[in-house]
């Protein structure tokens, strides 16, 4: 046996106890006579104890182990004279009476603290030691308590929880799929599933009527900083449900995971159209931890002379409220290059400062009356000390832009903060969108979204200017800004299926050798269904205030989709290869 | 809102509300005035009432519904006059006064029923018809469950649920790879897992000390009935564990399985070594449903002239007690040739019956006296009535044979109750096999099983004799005959992972270029480590006396690895081809 106890176990009344521990040498202190060492593992740390006059042989062994040595000790379990309240082991120590070393250590390359002073790179490479560190451990246990409490939630109430497959069929709508070449079924290939979507749709025509799944997808995307190849979903779907149904059954789970595991209750969860949070905040998933709502303001500052305005699309600001003292001309220049970042990409921005002593500077002045400039500011609900920020130009741009700013003036006004969650469903989303360069439409969800229910008609029989402005029973979880689900009502009629594959650009031969088992299935008695996925990694960064998911995930890939650690992908043999039907082609063949 | 209640929840304490309720037509019966409809969902059936004299058209209009027609109904919940106690909601009906078509179905192409017309293969095609017949639907939600509960149990010990990638390298150890062509490091491939095998070794390096995961698993292999070419592991590793603890820990979730989702409490789980299991069973998974373990019958059965015995390595039978009358000459002929069928490959088949009135009849009669066969039914432990069957050749040819024919006497002899459960572990297991055919060291669990700990030294410094004799800290979980998980304690030391790669042919380089990630890691740290995996859907239909997996596994694949409902694998584009640097070679080029 290698342990009676973990090290984080012990407590005073154990004291007196003969245990046995085992663990990693976090750290030795050596005073000569006697030899500290901190002994490690999941649950905690606890204090050994080695003294020369006791056991000068033991104490000797102790003082040449290094840090990360595994080692098994027993020992009595004593009272230390100063405590530690720190450490849930901290009112005791082990007088060690035996010890084993397990396994020696190398030094590590980076310490395994919760500060480490190991670079991403190095950190990747040795993930194993990585996972030591607290910071990483910790990510894992919540992300595994957050999955059963997951499971638990929606056990109760009814969802079956179904394993759908890896080795699916390439579609080449959305995003490039993987694809794993067939050995016996040569020049064939299997791809891996980017969701779930068309299997739990179908499970929803097998009469499953509530399934989850929590699941690895796979998208072959040039990866953006915090993408991964792979990512999990919390992937869900329900028959014979209307949108409120789902949304109250998700916020009922997302009340649930906030409880169980942060013992966080959460408030409302406001309800937000698409076009409501686009014009209030440039966003389809605004950050309602701060108001600072977008302000309108052509009525008030176009026709007034000012050229940069009158030919505006819009001229739309918010109100930085106690900020007029505390940006000097300086610092305003420098938010207004800040905003003119290619990122970002403003042509200026125009300030109206409200001072306190009642006095009005803006940017503008020259352009505008005091009492014009007052006007805007109290359409903005400004008080005195208040700034206003303002942008101009074509609509969506704009919006965009300022959306950027206000989250940048939430940032540095303190409104962003830790603990802080403010959930949101923005719904009623555009069922699809215009792509002006490959002059077609995309769907704004994915082409199995539904448009609402009395739109059906006009979807069927309208013109191509119906399209455009065609809304979707698509929704999703907003919280704090991020993203962490979204869904829809799906179609479950062939022949509208058929009708959006056709707006999609399908021919009838593409949407049926890609679609086609679907839309068959719909002529068995689908049943009227809609689900939603969260994304799973998100969702555990966004609970915990973090803005990557890279330490959520134990063993992550790199920007290049490489696993250092392992170093995948690699070459494989032309014999392998062979087995597919295959060759490298060009410069790449041998 | 498409329903108040499901088709499984109205009871008599219901009748005289008002519902709505939505499902599919599993069965109509037009009595002329009256119409009954059984309206199905997931949760049961409830019986729809539609009346002439009440409401002519509704009435009308509910004749005219096909089978798998998606209703959606309002009505008063009213008593039956005949009802029916094998339904749940077999009290009660619904007269209906609002019916409205969700959805029509054309008509299916094999019955919704518990026993379909449907064969294997319309039914794989149309697999979403066929989760909605019970069968397949109990199944899979008895999985969904049996799932929570592992993860239940498991998280209630501590371990944690962390996701290993899914994308990783390729070893050619073992069964063969899927792999998956990167775009972005065009000419490499990353492979996907045959487990997470090295990387849950990694988690206990990394310190997680308790691991499990559910986890899809993919196996590149000529497929064999009732193989699939993704399945489902229950994925487990403790670190600081001894054998007898890991045994413990995976009786006690198994006793939790049975007792918590069939309410069956297991009795023992015996121990037994596989050597003990090979020389009494002929088989290291034996069914111990029933006794009838082999009977050596060298020491009565040699040296008496007859050659067939003389001349071979081992004589071994098993009586099967009270069949002395059951078998004719002409069924012993029939049982002899089943033998010989080239699956089981049996010269010959010898018997002994020792008839009620005391005589003893046998087909080696004239070569052996009463007396010496009266011997040979003595040590079997054989009573009047009984009859021992006989097998002789090379031992581990013919204890395979004895293992058939003990099981088909089982099966034969009623032992094999549905219901009845007896599990098993399999331990101390050898190390390595010898492999005649490719002249090396095979390993009989996977390369990183460890010999057990007084074995290490005799392994690192033992000659090729010594190396066939080493037994591993390795195990099995059986039940019934089948082997549901299996594990090891792991290697946790550089030099005998090594020394191990060595004995299995590896070169220094080739080891070093796929597990060199895994020996690095244990430099820095390792601690001891064991675990083992579940196959979760062996489990799920053992667990239901089931000996196929298919039906637990809700888009399986065909022994072709085909999914014949979406029509995967497929060919893909050359464009897409070009992306990962490759083209189809040979005739496959196009």
């Amino acid at each position: 046996m290698y342990r009676t106890h973990n090290n984080g176990a012990l407590r005073m009344s154990d004291v007196g106890q003969e245990v046995t521990l085992s663990g990693w040498l976090q750290a030795s202190r050596d005073f000569g006579g006697m030899t500290f060492i901190d002994l490690r593992d999941r649950y905690g740390i606890t204090q050994l104890v080695f003294n020369m006059e006791v056991d000068a042989d033991l104490c000797t062994k102790a003082r040449k182990l290094g840090r990360e040595f595994v080692l098994k000790i027993s020992g009595i379990v004593h009272e230390r004279s100063n405590k530690n309240p720190n450490r849930l082991t901290g009112d005791i120590e082990i007088i060690v009476n035996d010890l084993e070393i397990l396994n020696e250590s190398k030094t590590p390359p980076f310490t395994i603290e919760d500060e480490t002073d190991g670079g991403d790179d190095i950190r990747m490479k040795y993930r194993y030691l990585d996972i030591r560190r607290n910071p990483v451990k910790n990510n894992l246990v919540f992300r595994s308590k957050l999955g059963i409490e997951v499971r638990k939630y929606l056990s109760d109430q009814d969802f079956v929880e179904i394993e759908t497959p890896f080795l699916i069929k390439s579609t080449p709508e959305g995003a490039r799929d993987f694809v794993v070449p067939s050995r016996m079924n040569k020049g064939q290939f299997y791809a891996l599933p980017q969701s779930p979507q068309t299997f739990k749709q179908l499970l929803m025509v097998a009469g499953m009527d509530k399934y989850f799944q929590i699941v690895k997808c796979f998208r072959d995307e040039d990866l953006r900083a915090d993408r991964q190849p792979e990512f999990t979903q919390i992937d869900c779907e329900m028959a014979f449900v209307t949108q409120e149904e789902i949304l109250n059954t998700f916020e009922g789970l997302t009340r649930h995971l906030f409880k169980s595991t942060l013992d966080i209750e959460l408030g409302d969860f406001p309800r937000m159209t698409y076009d409501d949070a686009m014009e209030q905040y440039g966003s389809d998933k605004p950050d309602l931890r701060f108001d600072m709502k977008f302000v309108y303001l052509n009525d008030l500052a176009q026709n007034k002379g000012f050229s940069v305005f009158d030919s505006a699309e819009v001229v739309v600001g918010i109100n930085a409220t106690g900020q007029a003292e505390n940006y000097s001309n300086k610092d305003i220049k420098k938010l207004t290059e800040w905003m003119q970042r290619p990122q970002i990409g403003a042509k200026g921005l125009v300030y109206v400062k409200w001072n306190a002593d009642g006095s009005i500077k803006s940017s503008v002045g020259k352009f505008y009356s005091d009492a014009d400039l007052q006007a805007w500011l109290e359409k903005a609900g400004a008080k005195k000390g208040d700034m206003m920020l303002i942008l101009s130009g074509e609509t969506d741009k704009t919006r965009k832009q300022l959306n950027e700013l206000r989250l940048e003036m939430g940032r540095r006004m303190g409104f962003m903060k830790k603990g802080d969650f403010k959930p949101l469903w923005v719904v009623d989303f555009p069922l699809l969108e215009w792509d002006e360069e490959s002059n077609r439409f995309h769907a704004m969800h994915h082409p199995f979204t539904s448009p609402k229910k009395e739109e059906i008609s006009r979807m069927l029989n309208g013109d191509h200017e119906t399209m455009k402005s065609l809304k979707a029973d698509a929704y999703d979880m907003v919280i704090n800004g991020a993203e962490i689900g979204g869904g829809s009502i799906r179609i479950h009629d062939r022949e509208l299926q058929s009708k959006n594959f056709d707006l999609l650009g399908f021919t009838k031969e593409e949407a049926e050798e890609q679609f086609g088992f679907l839309m068959g299935a719909f002529e068995y008695g689908a049943p009227p269904h809609g689900g939603l996925a969260f994304g799973f990694d998100r969702l555990s960064a966004v609970m915990n205030d973090d803005s990557s998911i890279r330490d959520y995930i134990a063993f992550p890939k790199n920007n290049q989709g490489r696993d250092v650690m392992i170093d995948a992908p690699a070459p494989v043999s032309d014999e392998q290869l062979a087995e597919w039907g295959m060759e490298m082609s060009g410069d790449l063949a041998k």
